[in-house]
């Protein structure tokens, strides 16, 4: 795709797949607004208040429906937004057009090249001449490592001329950042300094974002507050763990067509993911092995009826192998060529090296057949048995289908809503300083209260007798700070 | 699409929406082959010595990727095929393509109206000049029930002259073959006793079809032997129940991408596809409830914890409603203005008439948005409030997703392939009169026993004193015809 | 105990454990009057009309609180009653207390050595000098066994003075049956003549029973009529099936306190009751193998992610085996030495020939280790590890627990109260045959209406127009005879 | 029972209910030990050095069999150990009898008398005139919950004078501590002081307990160190959850025999104890409803498909009512008034006032009928219809069963004497201030990994890589102090 901004009648920069297509993402969009009630309520709520008035608001996120009714709160809200994909093949193209038409300037599209995907970051980055965005929603983190990289290259380039080198990385990913920043530093030395003195903060979606961030709390580099919404209760243990139970099936089914019943399924990691995942392929009537390295998921697992093994054990046997654990190098090339003829391999966790597709791609004389996009066989010259790897080894239920359900995603964006307000309301208070939070206890309870009603639950009411017995006011919060769930 | 037949380079006759998609089909052919063990064993059992050489065969069966892997094994044993689908949604056109290309006269597209589905049923039952098929697959048994009216209609018009009267009947699908077989009386009067008289036998895919069968034999007006092939228990036990579980939610997910946890779905008729949908509903988190007017099949239900209620005294409340009955006039336009916002309509029964669609569509006022192809937003003016129908209240499996998975389908269509053999193998023997027969018992484990080395299943063999102890020989059968598993 | 057949008050024999439980049964049988609606409608619909008025029954059935309600059903409806339990160990004695105190004659207690059990069987067939019962309520077929083996010596010893020879077999229930019958003979050779001429029929309840009812018939040798209740679908696909779904644990829990999450378990046989078992265990969080014979048991088993292996494969790593086949020889003695220190051995099927227990028993330098009664643990002499056997090798869920719940029983019972009904009915009329006989559907599924209210379910009714539209009349029966549900 | 320490020849002191148990008692400690490898591999891993040595442990604790195994794991470490039961009904005699003749002091029966309870914890606190304990093991808090009354108390008495007042609460429980306390001023007003100052600090098994420690720690009034057992991953998320899982149809099979498939049941609360209790009775076949005051909580619950209502809502329409808040007033007798006869009504969250029965004991005309002892039915005379209570509001597994089984109670006991370790070693060090601790994440992944080698689980090691990657140790703790699992 030609990489030029283009301007809708009102002025709006976007650069999507096919605009056309912007009256079914409407549609659509539509639809899921029924589903996503948190963020409607935020709506109603704090809509005729306009409390993000002002608010420049970018957005690196999976560029969906779901995220279409979030930016569209947040535009409701008051601020205005630009918005990228976290992912290069995660993008819906209808979402992404009807947002682009209608609210908010977007840069995605369903299938980027690296190079493309962070074309688009920086698009989004760039709020032009007066700097870059107040607050950002990260996902991953790609948007806030971008600038931490370039604060410190032009921090490097001020103190002694040096750019940064691409080839300094094997990294693909990180090799076209650097070139980014290397070339940027060319027009303008102080840009990500821009950005960063203007931000007021972040709030992050996932694991893995999170850990980034709380690293660099810990390292002393992290250069602005951070809202860790991964760790709300209403994200990680509702968003992680049944909006994989959910989206695991669909993207295999979308992909494969594959039958899941009576097959062995591995799923590597018992996590929240690997516990939605591993529902989810028990439920479907799979038998399903778990490999851990922590021993409490490990026994968690057992105690499900869940057989507990190392993927050495079972490479040979299994139908299924599904990656959820954050890490790299979980499954490598020398476990593919193992595999039984035409056995499946993804990834759910979070970046694509959970599944050793560099290794893949460049074993000798592997032939790659794509069966439809993001599903490709992949044929060993040894065996001539092939294995089937989903979506180029990135997310597969955002490659292969569309992701979590509306639903589960109203849950984790309502706490991004919230955290966002949070963070502006307070930008002047000094309340956050250059740290790592998560949102209070109370606001992950209304967060859960706002989705209830939707669901015909009815909570039962604490008389003031028992709230004093269990010492907790009446309205909440309940439960310690530490509590599990 | 213009009805005009187009012929290969071979000069097989075949009408596919788009051959291009050939080599896609055949990609996906090649996988499934891998899941369809019990049909790739009949080829490499059958194949060499050619049992089907020398008879005709039309199939109107959904034209999917399993049924391409179907039609290939009965060419693979000798036989010449021309098919149709028996379901306007139900094509797969990737599979379509491979076909006509590759294998046999297909006639078949996602998407038929009414009338071009009649005319691609008539084209596979045309062999030309000298009749009709030897032998005839039928799913739902309209093919059979074409012959029937036909041979009916043309006494008739022996008789007196009499031709059938479109208008005599409101069901669409009728007016259409009482058309076609007006219209044929003019050209031939004898073309369907021309078919019947070279017609071996029928073997029938569905409760349905077998109804009708079963209707016939009991009138004294079947015309040929069939076999009942739904009610052999690696059909019925399986396609029906282990099927519909998949494909379900497969369908739910791809149409509308709701989550289904946390909703209320009332499942309509508890029988085997209506216990597989349940399972899935309950598994994926829903709160399923079911309508049942067998007290023994609710009595079941409740076993598994499922409430049994009427579907007024929930109409109003739920989420997701599917159909499983067989019967008609299910779900009635009254029904459907009560229901909630959005609220999801959807049938995996079997014919279109469980949901009151005519109800829907000449509804006054009524406003239907299609959402995609297949989903389809209802809005009703009292309320402006809308509901989502899912492949026009057809097989939503089939019109959604991509109906059942090969595995399972793997199951009925070795069932299948052996009724069809054993039909040809007695053609001349009278071993088969005009009725209704079942495969007997061995044939039924034996397509088991076929099935359960893909899944590593390892089978325990009785002792001789113990098959004395038990009075069953020790390769089987090991059950009484009226066993229930 | 000493076989003294003892009197109450009002003259009518009995012999229990301790008549001083009688209260404590009777609360107990009050509490399940509530959970045994069929029964409890049998008696106010009949009671009235007294049809059983005049009827003789002997029971040959686990002498347990359901059974009480059951005998207290028949004396509600006029029949007289004696009654003996069909397995030593699942007499509950609170049970057998109430009913000899207040209904009927019993013989039964928990804990019977064999001699003792055949003793009461015989007591129960007793009815004095004027022969035997009209009607016979068998479950597993001991008491019809007995009268077809002692008719076949009176007809040798008629024919050439023989009489039969205990030693002429190994089991050891068999040759007290020909000790009795060897006995009998010298002082009323015509004893079992008389019964076999008086009786009008019998109602067999189990598959065990059943089988040898239909041997019987092929060979020509059975005696009198027999109602096979076990063939019910309101009987053999739910007293088997979610009777031992609640009792298998149920047993499990009381003999051992081990907990079943996170062990290994196998299950033998996946037929109804192997599936009750398995679901059972799986649910628990065990993690389920089967062993299975028949290819389409096994395909189903696969299909709910269970995996399907040889004992061999598995018995030393497995915590957990239960033998649910209804054959013989399933665990043996060369098994039970290589299962791991504590493994617990239980059979849940028939006879307690499931499990190698001669064998055991029989094993040079074994060690057996009384934990409580019903739990022992064997000591293998070359190991010094033991194994933990339930109940003997017998029912575990009588044995180590109460066996079925009462909900489920008075689904089987209501049955069997609707089969003696029939019989005695019928008496004069010539319907019923020497043969095996099912009851018809409507019948069926009355037995399943009369439980639905209890549980709140309620049933959807077809209007005329659905009715006629899948050929079943509006009231039922709404499957045909074959159905498998 | 005449309240007199008895002792055995080697002069320790005990009172048990019957010491001719002891066998029995020990046959099953040895089936236990086999089932608590944590436990088990302490005695191996500390026992030769004797870390406990001169340690005196007093322990609150249900004296059952698992319990069992646990005092003999201290014992086999060094220390000395007196102890008592933490609940009247959740002895089991057998366990107390082997314990007292053979390891430990014991105080505890099946079915104390609150003033028997009391007098228990007395004697298990009392050891001589040298003071009290070192280390306590307290479960719900009563033995800390004395001693913080009794400090107050002297303090009081030294003051001014006055002595506690029996009458100043309308608790049973407290009135009893009241008089205790008043009593012992009279001869030793120094008592419980000297218990204080000798104690090096206390490990608490439950949610209740710590929620007491909370307390006095934020009130400043905690009179020594506290290790909040409850809150390790492997305690809380596994007793409770797979505990109770376990043991909740265990309790209510054994006490009331009913069949659970089918029921509608209310689980009161939805914590770790509520997800268990919620899991048995669904995968059972029961219906269940959740109800609940935490949203978050309660929006877990509809994920899982189940209806979240308030109990007036079902009141009058469900069978089974558990319990499991920690709360109190949570089922009132003008509930239980409302229910359907027969209902069930049980408690497995902590104290007996979850379930109103001092309303129900006091209400006019109530009849109490025992059916067996912990299962009464309670007749209201309104409309004589019965409900039946289990243990009397208390402990439900405990008091109908045999409480948690021996591996998760592994698990627990485990952390338990990890902590007493802990404490034991750091006596000197000042390391615990008076304060509530929790132990540190490696040794609850130690825990687990104990488990894990019983259940034939294998882990997977990190790469150096891999490690490095995710910033955890190769050994671990692999998970943030916040985790939720």
């Amino acid at each position: 795709m030609a990489l030029i901004v283009e301007k809708t009648t009102s002025g709006r920069e976007y650069k999507v797949k096919d605009m056309s297509q912007a009256d079914f993402g409407r549609l659509e969009i539509e639809l899921a607004e029924v589903e996503m009630p948190g963020l409607m309520s935020c709506r109603s709520e704090f809509g005729p208040s306009q409390p993000l008035k002002g608010a420049r608001i970018t957005g690196s996120l999976h560029m969906t429906i779901q995220t279409a009714v979030l930016i569209e709160t947040l535009t409701a809200l008051g601020a205005e937004v630009r918005w990228c994909s976290c992912n290069i093949f995660s993008s819906q193209d209808h979402a992404a057009a009807a947002i682009a038409r209608d609210s908010a300037a977007v840069f995605a599209w369903k299938g980027e090249t690296l190079q493309e995907y962070w074309w688009c970051t920086e698009r989004a980055l760039d709020w032009g001449p007066s700097g870059g965005p107040d607050l950002i929603f990260d996902d991953g983190g790609d948007a806030s490592m971008l600038i931490h990289e370039g604060v410190k290259a032009e921090e490097e380039f001020a103190k002694n001329g040096t750019v940064p080198d691409p080839h300094s990385t094997t990294n693909p990913d990180f090799q076209i950042v650097l070139t980014i920043i290397r070339d940027g530093l060319k027009t303008d030395p102080q840009r990500y300094h821009k950005i960063k003195d203007r931000l007021v903060g972040v709030s992050e979606e996932t694991t893995t974002g999170v850990k980034r961030l709380y690293q660099m709390q810990e390292n002393g580099t992290l250069l602005f507050p951070a809202i860790n919404v991964n760790d709300s209760v209403t994200k990680s243990k509702f968003d992680n763990l049944y909006g994989c139970r959910h989206s695991l099936p669909d993207g295999l089914m979308r992909a494969t067509d594959v039958m899941i019943a009576g097959k062995v399924a591995v799923v590597c990691g018992y996590g929240d993911v690997g516990k939605g995942c591993a529902a989810a392929l028990k439920q479907a009537g799979a038998r399903v092995i778990v490999t851990e390295i922590d021993p409490i998921c490990a026994l968690q697992a057992t105690m499900e009826g869940l057989q507990v093994l190392t993927l050495e054990d079972v490479v040979s046997v299994a139908d299924i192998f599904v990656t959820t654990t954050g890490n790299k190098d979980v499954i490598m090339v020398s476990d593919m060529k193992r595999m039984k003829n035409n056995a499946i391999v993804c990834n759910i966790g979070h970046f694509d090296n959970e599944i050793d597709m560099l290794g893949l791609e460049t074993y000798p004389g592997v032939k790659r057949i794509t069966i439809k996009p993001q599903t490709d066989r992949w044929v060993f010259p040894e065996t001539n048995s092939g294995i089937i790897v989903l979506a180029e080894g990135r997310l597969m239920n955002l490659g292969c289908a569309t992701g979590h359900p509306s639903f589960v995603m109203s849950c984790s964006f309502t706490n991004q809503v919230i955290a966002q307000l949070e963070l502006w309301n307070e930008k002047a208070s000094g309340k956050y300083e250059k740290k790592v939070y998560v949102l209070p206890k109370h606001l992950d309870e209304k967060v859960a209260a706002l989705h209830l009603s939707k669901l015909g639950a009815k909570l039962t009411k604490l008389t003031k007798e028992q709230a004093d017995y269990i010492s907790v006011p009446i309205e909440g919060p309940y439960k310690p700070a530490a509590y599990r769930y």
